[in-house]
């Protein structure tokens, strides 16, 4: 098939997964009233390849590199600058097309990718036939994949193998014939339950005797023993907003159980090559957070948009501090497109795959999370305390206050009072709801924490060049 | 009476007052689901004058200046630097008590010291007396009172005569000889819809035009023409998630819209004396941000709680970046605790008024707002991505799944399960909710912006001695 | 000649220009204390074009566009992003190869290059060959030449014209046949006494009567009414500092003052266009902070690995806090260079001439200089006291003590104390040291304030991009 | 004597000492061009408490508490708010009053009030006599003392007892029937060479097999075996600056080699007590600081004056951002005061001795040291590049070229040149010249390290409070 349609995508969700939202039991992800809103969401990215415009198929579409038949860009493993930049402008145009992040192959092909790097590294055949099978199986089956990296970790403090119980990571407790079994949960892993294939990397380095936690494979979602328990999230527009003409979109968290999984070999990608589990952990992150990177910026352009706006509509465009605000709004955006076209323009080759300059894709990262709260603060200060104590849609349309509303919420005489209360439920729903603080708690720990980036820029940075400078201004002969 | 009962306080509630939230006409504020949760928070501060403990009872009543009988300590007016700290010890007490700010009196008083100080400053005897009558009657009825003080602006860039209409500020569209006539909105009024009286003081200073805008008095909340448009809130705890052994606590703002309402003279503290609405807005600023700095101190001290806790639940709290962290945190909790004692301990007198060191007060505001984000940001960093995407109660109450998550979501080995996803929520509810977005925007814009706190440093800072000081080192004379 | 060696170009500064420095006046500036080690900086530029090195060679000249004549490669006008990334490369090996910047033409071609860009945007084709004739002039003889922008500026509130006199803006004061008569003076000049040849560009937009001020040429440095008064700079290095093996480098800026200078019409390249003078000194800016941002990466790294290598001397290099500082430190000096090239490659195109892109190269500039002091704050911070107060080479010397100090001022054993004091001396150099404190004012200041890249952010940042999407969210049709 | 007089203090200086500067040794420090500053700025104390005019002779005298004798005030051990306020007063009104910071007793005595708070809490009754002993000489003879607390540490990472030779941290080598023979060197000791007595403590704490390094005792500084290595400083005035009509202000370092030194038992005042090493270095260090936070306001005030100043001349003082940096700037001095202020307002008591809040004392110091180099930034931005690139005062003098300078280093209309040029001198002096960088090291490192004041901050920061706030907000009971 090649390319699905939404409906075929839809239907393929009704599978018998066991999922569980606000403690209770799913039957139907793609029409409750959270998970529908999260299915509808992914959904537009089956829409998209689908589209009537060429402009926007050939974009999400590229021919199969044998076959030539069309299969989702997604499934397109990278092997230069170009790859990256179609990847970067695919997930920003999603945005801007659909409204919302149609997550629905970019986490699971950033750990299917990170797998052909480190197949390709180990050596072992085997792996590297079994992610292209897979890989092959995805492109002609359309299939919607999560990446499933993060374990629950238990006392951050400690080993696995140290743990209270073994299972605080997942791993292999028994191996046969035909395949594996493993048990543990990953967390926090976007669009979970509206995925068909779970792909599962190692959440971190393994060491020696941590061999049965060093595992990567691809499961179905609706496998035996898989249980997903989903975050629950907001739904659909409610009567009580303003909102744009297109629905509401949402992707949804679950933390996902493996209570003893069967897997067979033909899935497996890694099972005890510890010594390789920091190279894939570490290439899933470069992959993870070029994705990552790539979507915030037309996130945070539509945050500065706001800014921009409820500065016009107060009136206040011209204050020389306001300006100074929005300069350093512009700044960070641009610095964040920047640096993401930079990391894309200067990959590193492992064999013939491209891997987006991993210094500059983990700089882009560390900016994008350290500095949004300061970002978010601008914002709101340029907006005012209105998007806090906004009055609602049922306010404006109960005809006793109406009048008041339209008399008294004007700003700038050149907008009406409804464009600029409804610019007011904008600014609120990003900056000022409980989605607000929703994405600066991800912004800070999706795709890693600030941690980690420093990490791996210290492993990447030129130290040593950097030193040998200072001791030739020094006068110490290296 | 002097102290009134709860029961007291929320019977004078059900007054006739019109009062609207989320597009409904509520009848009765002290039983919706919402407004009554506000109504029980104000209504704490009336228990707490009532309670039977002595060290209680002695901190929140103060005996009358002149009869003697036990009043409600709010109604003393400052006199030094005693009072000032008893203020700020009532303020922390109140909310270590009842678990939430029962702001029933603050705010008035900082406008009703601020008219005191400004009809001392006019020498108009007429408003003294009728401030001083104003506060018997609030003294001998126990009154709950909201301080209104923002106008809705309109176009910020246009001063009040040069807006489309004239009514973005409150003014006297007529007088009487029995009274004023106002017209105008006021917004963001905390607890309004359960106060009994509103005390109106300018929003900012106003020129020699503009006298009509420089206006200040107390009215009751169910006076003809006044509607109040309230904030939806959140309301009651629900059953999804864990929470404390007291009530959910809450304060709700309101627009309240004075449509051609009429002020007996008798309850008039400005009607045209321009010349000191500056005097006004400022002094009500620096008595306001005195009461915003001491309310902060436990609130900050509840998160920072969080970030110590989630730490050490996590395994986390020996390490090295996490306690630097924590450092930093203490740092802004702590600098702001010193600040709020210092500006009380150097008050500038005027008469025989303290009001709190303006200067202090002001970086004391400021430093809250201008670093809480950062403040944020360490604790969502140290908490980690379990309070976005955290299961509810609900989940672990229902049989097939709770086994999972009292497996995999443990932390440290010290800790149960339950205590870990306990305070998951509590710090959910502090910095990822709708509340945490919140009071991220009241911080930067709840008693005045940023920008509002520089213009009073720099009106306060001694610039010229820093000036004659360089001059010295540069051997200018002066 | 093309080509000039470093004596040819030493002897062309003994042409009779009038110099003064520490109130005396210069009669050789290749022999004086401080500008003979300024004049040998820059001969280093001859030095690379005349390397016996091919790699060298061929990087810092290049052929002759029609010719094929070997000529400065800072002659070759940028065409695309190769010859962009050309003129960072030689900016960074020239300070890698000769341990300063050779400062001989950078910035008088980013002077030029606008004035291309600028003539062609006139369609004055006078003024084009007029820039052509001296491109082709500078080619053939080698040239070294200074951009003189920076006008004294007097009250800095007041437009040119409203000044107490109207020299503080550089001006043409009369016209003849053969040529104009311009007075005032240019300030902050870097390297000027020792340039054959001056470009003149108007320091900001001129308004429609400031046409006299809206003035570009180039001029002899020994032209009759030219006088230089230079800043005092540090010189050669001393017996008292450990140095490394190459002489000490220094450029050294100069107030150059106008007294009625003639100059030629053949040499003016803008006359009274102040429509245009908007775009000259936009374009100069924008070449010339792509000039400092090159320079400023190597300058960077070897301060950064004074932090490197203090951490390893001092024993610290594996504690927490330190590591998180390197990487801070890491971070600054790769997002500078990730930017720099970021500029590089994306040019705008002016006809046939790429300008590095002006949005990048202006947040890269304010990237630099807005967090410069923070990471010379991590710095001092890892390097201690000791670069502070530290013992001198004469101390070391003295038999008297050198063996306490020997003793006594080792760090990890890994290294001798005189490795670790050599490198605290580079480090004190760098960052403790009267060049540390001009560096950081330099930071700010050269190449324009943080004010003006903010206005330049402004102006190129696509903010009506981020408005419109802010409004679709918001559902308001554009 | 009590009081002695300036010439009675630097003939006490000519007392056969051992001193090195620049390589070579100093017979007379009193006369040396660098270190004859050093005494005259040290001597300036002397001066004050020999004061004719009666208000400064009562504050830096005070009568001796029982002889009522008049003793320099600083060797008043503080008991109260009172006497601590008195201290700050004391410092700060010396800069004032003199020019410089006339550090002859402040450290030194920091030392001593450590060393009778851990008397006290050892319980050793002779260390408690040895010190009030030397106290009562020191006031008896008015003696010059400081305070040598930080020894050379070699290998950061390793313990004094693991390093490469013992005598990285001084030590006691050898115990007799009199005395005590110590080794090590102390470094960074200001004031050093001009002192009298030095005052030594641990620089750390020391553990059990340390206990050779638990040494603090008292000790002449022309004892055998004492070696003062200095740091060469700046010196007079020269011709080439505008200056104050007051000597140049200068404190020497030096780092002190003990070199087999004999300490008689009466002068020591711990040995071996390693348990109270702790505390001494800990309460030395929140005296220490106290004494920090103090001097910076002067110090501080003076350069936001150069802001202030140069923004007027330069015509600047009413634009927006400038004013939001002045606002800045005036924060962080004016936080820094009230922080001092409130340190000394809420002491902690240790039997009768006042140790200022080491809360407070540390987060003021922590907000000076870790804010300088943004607040330096400020003024640096505000003043221009011209105090970078200055024309010299011998250039002003020059006939040749003053007019030149008189008409084009004007700014503001309101001043003259010559006021303008006199404030960028003093400017630069502060923000541009090697003492500026000096300060940025110094006041990172001075006092101790931004780590230092951290862990101090996280030890008396009231960490379980915050976390039971969390709880009970969580629902947890204790």
């Amino acid at each position: 098939m090649g390319i699905r349609t939404v409906e075929e995508y839809k239907k393929s969700l009704r599978d018998g997964r066991r999922v569980y939202l606000r403690g209770e039991k799913i039957e139907d992800v793609t029409t409750h009233p959270i998970l529908g809103v999260t299915a509808e969401t992914v959904a537009q990215g089956f829409a998209l390849t689908a589209s009537e415009d060429p402009e926007v198929r050939n974009l999400f579409t590229a021919p199969h590199p044998k076959t030539g038949e069309p299969i989702n860009r997604y499934f397109i493993t990278p092997r230069n600058t170009e790859d990256l930049m179609m990847r970067t402008k695919m997930i920003q145009r999603s945005i801007e097309l659909t409204g919302g992040l149609p997550f629905g192959r970019d986490i699971g092909t950033d750990c299917l990718n990170a797998a052909f790097v480190v197949a390709g590294q180990m050596g072992k055949k085997q792996y590297q036939e079994n992610a292209l099978n897979f890989l092959e199986q995805a492109r002609k089956n359309d299939l919607a994949m999560c990446g499933a990296v993060t374990c629950v970790k238990g006392d951050r403090s400690k080993e696995p193998s140290q743990q209270k119980h073994p299972d605080y990571y997942l791993h292999v407790v028994d191996k046969t014939k035909d395949g594996i079994v493993v048990k543990g949960a990953k967390i926090h892993i976007t669009s979970a339950p509206v995925a068909n294939e779970i792909i599962v990397v190692p959440t971190r380095q393994m060491r020696e005797n941590e061999a049965d936690y060093a595992v990567s494979f691809a499961i179905p979602a609706n496998t035996k023993g898989i249980v997903f328990i989903c975050r629950g999230g907001r739904g659909a527009w409610t009567e009580h907003e303003f909102h744009p003409d297109y629905p509401a979109r949402e992707l949804t968290e679950a933390m996902i159980v493996f209570d003893n999984v069967f897997v067979p070999w033909e899935r497996v990608f890694m099972c005890g090559e510890w010594q390789f589990s920091m190279l894939l952990a570490y290439t899933f992150a470069t992959f993870h957070r070029f994705t990552a990177i790539s979507y915030k910026v037309p996130a945070v352009e539509a945050m500065a948009g706001c800014a921009v706006a409820m500065a016009e509509y107060n009136g206040l465009e011209k204050v020389g501090h306001i300006r100074d605000k929005i300069a350093d709004i512009a700044g960070y955006v641009e610095t964040l497109r920047a640096l993401t076209n930079a990391s894309a323009k200067d990959p590193v080759m492992y064999a013939e795959i491209a891997v987006p300059n991993p210094l500059i894709t983990n700089m882009a990262k560390l900016h994008f999370a350290g500095k949004y709260h300061e970002f978010v603060k601008l914002i709101q200060d340029i907006a005012g305390g209105i998007i806090a104590t906004s009055p609602d849609k049922k306010d404006w349309e109960n005809p006793d206050i109406h009048d008041y509303l339209e008399h008294y919420l004007g700003g700038s005489a050149r907008y009406s009072t409804e464009e600029r209360l409804r610019m007011i439920h904008a600014t609120q729903r990003m900056l000022c709801s409980h989605e607000a603080a929703f994405h600066e708690v991800t912004t800070v720990h999706a795709e890693g924490s600030m941690a980690a980036q420093k990490m791996m820029i210290l492993a990447e940075a030129p130290l040593k060049r950097y030193r040998e400078m200072a001791k030739r201004s020094a006068g110490i002969s290296s």
